[in-house]
């Protein structure tokens, strides 16, 4: 059994849809996963039906923190929050995953606090299915680091990288820099350095600089850029299929073409791919979208699931850990 | 009469989109548009009809600046190409504003040499209408700068303001700041910066951060951010119109749903807003996507035709110019 503690206090539709997907991930998967919901009992039972399936556990929180705290003050200030208590859990061992759909900037400061960094790591970045015309391309990082140095840059995409070779069995993922144009010196100072370390780490299968337009063409299975752009791209992403669908729908019978437009959704619907994992720290740590649907947060228990069994977070340790050669690059690196 | 000096020589399917587009504008507003064709005179006539309508004249230019040419280098090169030799019947008053879907970056530096900045602006923007579901937003910068000053973006929001006062007749466009998130303290050092001189410039209507969700509600009429994002957007942008389309395309019957993917097409395509001008240089120069088709250029010629009689130009040095309050309070800011 993978053993799963769900912050069942985070999210718009909290507890109530982060209920109903932990109980629509235990029926689709019996045997799979034991779910702890963490949260304020009172809440948690309300919403839970009379037979509460055996997989399902209360694990009570009194605390909630809030979209608009500081996430460091909020919890050093709530150490009784779902999220503290969740990762806490981790921590001890007494669970192999940890999913929120609360303030990310929270669970990427608790998580680094309560479970801290793979050796070797210096930030966490957090890494963002976007849906393709083919596989989906993990866009690292999507929001958590603003202003990120490339130094930083190249560890997203070896982070991206053991993530994407974990979860989708692809051998050697492509790894493609988010640019202006082709060309290496294209971009500016922070882009001209990244592409020179991309290319000179040999573990890597970089394909070079990737525009705008060919990111839906699945280019790439990994894409690095800066947080800011990453954050922009991704709630543009979802605004434009929301956009576009609705144009459709306005024009278009839905008697008719029902089954093509909600076939147009699930393709371009994040809710998919569930959650984006918190890569660097030492954990598995999941965040979701605030606005998760229980769909989502059943995909990102399923994505949990595969980032236990894959052993994602020991295969980091082996690429970033001191013994292995990446880590003699990167001391050579740091030394220049 | 609107004199317009077009590029005949620049874009993907040159010589022969950029005649057509020519062609059916000068057709679609008779006794409004006279165009200047510039480019190799043999390449032109054989891309035109045996009756040349009398709107239409051609102006022989004997070089090409390419796409992969250094911009600076490539004009200094090349004096007789099609590019340096519109801009100067421009510059010499002969014709009203130059069209050109060849190089941005020669076309940038082309204009900023021939035809001066204007007074008191620092760099040349280029602004890209955005559909959106209600009136398109205008994305400063789209390319030009990829790593703009605080300052810089100021003066984008400025000159982007006068644009859609002019073109679409708004009296007091929405100013949006792309960032990560509402809070003025949101997303690094730049843009806590530009947030600042946005919401002190009292002649401009800053409506606060937007985030990339909100780009396509409208919830501003011009979008300040750096070339980079604004790029990256741009590309992306279009091709997920397309991407969404094609799902669509594969799913849905063309017999039955014919009308409304073209209505969805219509609606997205960058083509319906012709050109991007450049603002900020002392004149009507208009830079098209390198992949126009004969609809963009037509709909470019409109666009050029309406800076031209928008005095667009006049309202941008009335806005710059030395006398005014504006250029008061933006030698405070030099100042400081």
């Amino acid at each position: 059994m993978q053993r799963i503690a769900l912050d069942a206090m985070g999210g718009d539709g909290a507890p109530r849809v982060i209920i109903e997907g932990a109980l629509s991930a235990v029926r689709e998967w019996p045997d799979r996963f034991a779910v702890s919901l963490v949260g304020i009992p009172e809440r948690i039972h309300a919403e839970l039906p009379a037979e509460v399936p055996g997989a399902i556990q209360i694990v009570p929180a009194s605390e909630v923190v809030e979209g608009h705290e500081s996430p460091v003050r909020a919890i050093r200030r709530k150490p009784d929050s779902s999220i503290v208590v969740g990762l806490g859990l981790l921590r001890a061992g007494e669970v192999d995953a940890f999913i929120s759909a609360g303030s990310t900037g929270a669970v990427m400061a608790a998580s680094r606090f309560l479970l801290g960094m793979l050796p070797g790591v210096e930030r966490p970045t957090v890494g963002t299915m976007f849906p393709t015309s083919g596989s989906p391309v993990l866009v690292v990082d999507s929001g958590a680091n603003i202003d990120p140095r490339p130094t930083h840059l190249l560890q997203f995409a070896q982070l991206g990288s053991v993530y994407m070779r974990d979860l989708l069995g692809l051998e050697r993922p492509r790894i493609g820099l988010l640019n202006v144009g082709e060309e290496p010196s294209k971009g500016g100072a922070r882009a001209v350095a990244t592409h020179k370390l991309l290319q000179d780490d040999e573990d890597l299968h970089f394909v070079g600089n990737v525009e705008g337009h060919r990111i839906v063409e699945g280019a790439c299975d990994v894409l690095v850029c800066d947080g800011f752009v990453g954050n922009v791209l991704l709630k543009f992403y979802e605004s434009v299929a929301g956009f576009i669908t609705g144009v459709l729908e306005d024009r278009l019978d839905p008697e008719i073409h029902g089954e093509g437009l909600r076939e147009v959704y699930r393709t371009v619907d994040y809710a998919e791919y569930g959650g984006a994992p918190l890569l660097g720290v030492n954990g598995v740590s999941i965040v979701c979208h605030g606005a998760s649907s229980a769909r989502a947060i059943k995909n990102a228990i399923r994505v949990a699931g595969a980032c236990i069994e894959s052993d994602m977070v020991e295969d980091m340790v082996a690429e970033f850990g001191p013994a292995t050669r990446r880590a003699r690059v990167w001391r050579r690196i740091r030394r220049r």
